[in-house]
């Protein structure tokens, strides 16, 4: 290895509403000095500032200019506060949302840069929560189902709205010709490190788990053509580009890039990734077994293997796809800090709120300490962690919370616990179907918000029998973006190494209880019920109809 | 009839706290004067006042002298309050909480009187509410079961540990020595009417429902043999008495008595009689097809049918107990408003407290208001009414309530919605269950606290396809016992000529809406499917069970 006592890498992570640069010492991933920069434009959910034109329902967009001003501002922001000397920089890498997708010409200029096409909604940045996609998507689920598409079992059987097809085929059929003008279609994650670097590359990450690239094949032409005429070239002339293991150097910084940041010309940038994925290595959870979760409003598990295994209901399974050489498996569930929050903002009493008040504490804090007196089945709830969906195993957004085994004497406290609970639950479900299907899971590794939550923590440890590790840098995407900038420049010989010598975790910080796991055993067995009753009946699916007809009525 | 305009009749309503006297005139039934008078020892429920003793739990005593209290002020006062002379009063009579029962001698006097006795919690009133028997109810039934007694059928399967023969046989059991003092086994329905005109009676309705007297005949002594030898002989030596049908006179005013109350001497005592029950005829609801309920924290429904029919999941079949001459039908739901009040005061946010306080309206009605704008279905919520256990037709106090269908966007008055809905399918399935067994309900006529909710009284027609009558009495129980009275007194020739003249109903006071009960079919299909899955299902039960295991461990 060839690493320098003062070396240096910068990981920027590009989230939903700002992005935060972070400057990482490569030699033991010590985080020095950090800034964040909010976009200027946020999330653009109801008019294009543009013109003013109200946007339909379930759009979100963003302006790509907000992306470069993070470079501008929060890298030497960063550096500064650091206080090192910028040449000891000597590569730079980043994570972004995804599926966040835009259109560009050929050398990379987004089309809402062009004074053309300014006014057009389809020409700007879809955020990976635009979900004005789903017809799109269900056309898409439809026919690949029909024509038994091999490529559609690698996603649980069900392509997201929010991925890149669905929102390509939205452009091409709501605006022929912005669609027209788009000569590449490229992720956020992708066109960052093209703005860094001058150069075009596609990282395996995004390709994968939200192009649709299997086994280094797009959608055929045939099965495009039938979701529309024009459609049928859609990756051949917009999206075709050799694949760039993670990791890789995508090429060295420009000299505008340089003088955006005020990084050493020629350093290394390594190519894109994803937020979720790239947490694996800062909390070093790389290895087949160790199953990570970034547990915050939703839960994101990604995890390697070295086998290509058929995992039914995950979001994806992708060579490459979070470490190069190894199959990298993501699942997902689709609330779990979302709920409790639901919980406690709209289920909880005055006389709760009043006593966290009083005591100074949050109304988390306070169901959480009033919960855990409480032996394990005490409540006598189970419920179904559905409220926003089931992301995996059964793949089914149209799905709803359950919850089971109310009386008169039911406590506020009792219905947060089982809410945790059952989203411990969706987990075990989750780590059991993979188990299943030959992917054993020996640790289960947490970063994200809900990591602090000693309540949930054990919870999780009881309910899994597993021991849980904790990722424990606070800014762990941008450290993982930085161990990436680290391989990319030659200071380690993969990512596994810079995981080790840079990434940050707690192992075992929880063990299970073997009383409280025997009796979650029995409880998880009723959660199962549930969930094979709820899960393949339409019961939820009839109700969710009949909301929809009388809201629209 | 032989009505005087200006005759008058005494109604008194012994309730669980207090006991309420009205004076009603007997030409009209308009209610001139009334007076409450709550009870010196209330509910006795954590140690005996005498002694100063702690009970056990679920123990609730209550002191007979309270009750002769309330002839000695509420009657006077209420007399006063009418401003009437009492001369005009041609009778009285009563109707109280059932089963509440008590020991006395062969003269009437209540063990708990006697100076042996009145450190004997045993030796005490057991009110209604009085669940400590529970173990000997469960003798009960298993060997009604196993041994295929008849009369078990006519009470849904199952005798309550609330009645004669459970609290009697705990008597025995924990008590021998108080047992072998009892002399007559009572009724606190029958032991007030004895201590106006000191003569026993046994009245048809509470020998039916709470004393397990069917076609004549109480349960076998072989039986009660093989529950305890020494309770053979229970009914033929403390119950056993001739029956009175109700509305019939069971004696005079005695000069103690008249002296108690400032009524005349030697005017007309009717038998006893049960609050729900009596509520038939202030309600008008006399007629086979009417189903009354009376609807508070819980729901008791009350029908007469001319025939004996098999109707599973009832409380009882009782030939007179509800009016001589009919079969009367009872069924219950035992958690109604209370389940209405537990989401408002454990599961409703400050941000809703606070707009009712602001608004100076109460949460209930902040909540109706809210949920009343949503069309049918709007919530895409469904529940099961069981946060207090299924009385009918499931007849299973060990389920618990359930609640599907929700989601990130579900909202308190949502909620609350679902819950007044889930006990209108409730009463819909043990209309049907009626209906099936070929008692077909024609009219639904509501008293108590609910009938007051527009909300949900538009709610239970539009889910129940039926004419919703009101009972516009606000003092309907001791009205029905005025009624009684007056026919006792020989003012009118039946109870139902009574209740046409003196009942008070408004008819059709509310009417279903066809689209909205065209919607509610489709969420009540969906109810029935969550009933025929927890109902008999063994799910709710293990989770009670865990609960059990988990709090007493």
């Amino acid at each position: 290895m060839n690493v320098h006592p003062d070396e240096c890498v910068i990981g920027v992570d590009y989230g939903t509403l700002s992005g935060r640069a972070v400057v990482v010492r490569v030699r033991d991933g010590a985080e020095l000095g950090s800034a964040v920069h909010e976009y200027r434009h946020g999330v653009i959910e109801r008019a294009l500032p543009a013109t003013g034109a109200p946007l339909p329902p379930d759009w979100a967009l963003q302006v790509p200019e907000d992306y470069r001003e993070v470079l501008k501002i929060a890298v030497p922001e960063a550096l500064s506060n650091a206080g090192i000397d910028p040449r000891r920089v000597i590569g730079i890498s980043t994570d972004f949302t995804a599926c966040t997708v835009l259109p560009t010409l050929a050398d990379g200029t987004p089309l809402c840069e062009l004074d053309e096409l300014r006014e057009r909604p389809h020409a700007y940045v879809k955020l990976w929560k635009h979900h004005a996609a789903q017809p799109q998507a269900d056309r898409i689920n439809a026919l690949a189902h029909e024509r038994k598409e091999r490529w559609i079992g690698r996603y649980g059987g069900k392509i997201s709205s929010e991925w890149q097809f669905a929102k390509a085929l939205q452009l091409l059929e709501e605006d022929p010709d912005t669609y027209a003008w788009t000569e590449r279609w490229i992720e956020a994650a992708d066109w960052i490190i093209w703005q860094l670097c001058g150069v075009e590359t596609r990282n395996a990450c995004t390709a994968g788990y939200k192009g649709i690239l299997q086994d280094g094949e797009y959608p055929s032409s045939e099965y495009l053509a039938a979701l529309h005429p024009d459609f049928a070239d859609f990756p051949a002339t917009r999206l075709a580009h050799p694949i760039s293991p993670l990791g890789a150097k995508a090429g060295t910084l420009t000299a505008q890039a340089a003088e955006w940041t005020g990084l050493p010309e020629g350093i290394a940038v390594a190519v894109g990734n994803v937020d979720a994925h790239v947490t694996s290595p800062a909390a070093r959870a790389v290895a087949p077994g160790q199953m990570l979760a970034v547990m915050g409003t939703s839960t994101c598990h990604v995890m390697n293997g070295t086998e290509l295994l058929d995992v039914p209901g995950i979001c994806g399974v992708v060579d490459g796809g979070i470490m190069a050489g190894l199959y990298g498996y993501e699942a997902g569930q689709s609330g779990v800090g979302d709920i409790f929050a639901w919980h406690v903002e709209h289920g909880v009493p005055e006389y709760v709120s009043r006593e966290a008040a009083e005591r100074g504490v949050s109304v988390h804090d306070l169901l959480s300490e009033q919960a855990a007196d409480q032996p394990v089945g005490g409540h006598g709830l189970v419920a179904l962690d559905w409220h926003n969906g089931n992301r995996s195993v059964l793949v089914d957004h149209h799905l709803s919370g359950v919850i089971v085994g109310l009386t008169l004497a039911t406590r506020p406290h009792e219905v947060y616990r089982a809410l945790v609970e059952a989203t411990a639950y969706g987990t075990r479900k989750i780590i059991e179907t993979f188990e299943a299907a030959g992917l054993p899971v020996t640790e289960f590794v947490v970063a994200g918000g809900l990591k602090r939550n000693r309540f949930v923590m054990q919870i999780y440890a009881d309910v899994l029998r597993l021991p849980i590790s904790l990722g424990t840098s606070e800014q762990a995407p941008a450290l993982g973006s930085a161990i990436h900038a680290a391989v990319a420049a030659g200071a380690y010989p993969d990512v596994a190494a810079a995981a080790e010598a840079m990434g940050k975790a707690e192992a075992a910080a929880y063990t299970p209880d073997p009383a409280r796991a025997d009796a979650y055993d029995a409880l998880y067995a009723e959660y199962r019920l549930l969930h094979d009753h709820f899960g393949p009946g339409d019961q939820l699916h009839r109700l969710r109809d009949i909301r929809n007809r009388a809201l629209g009525a």
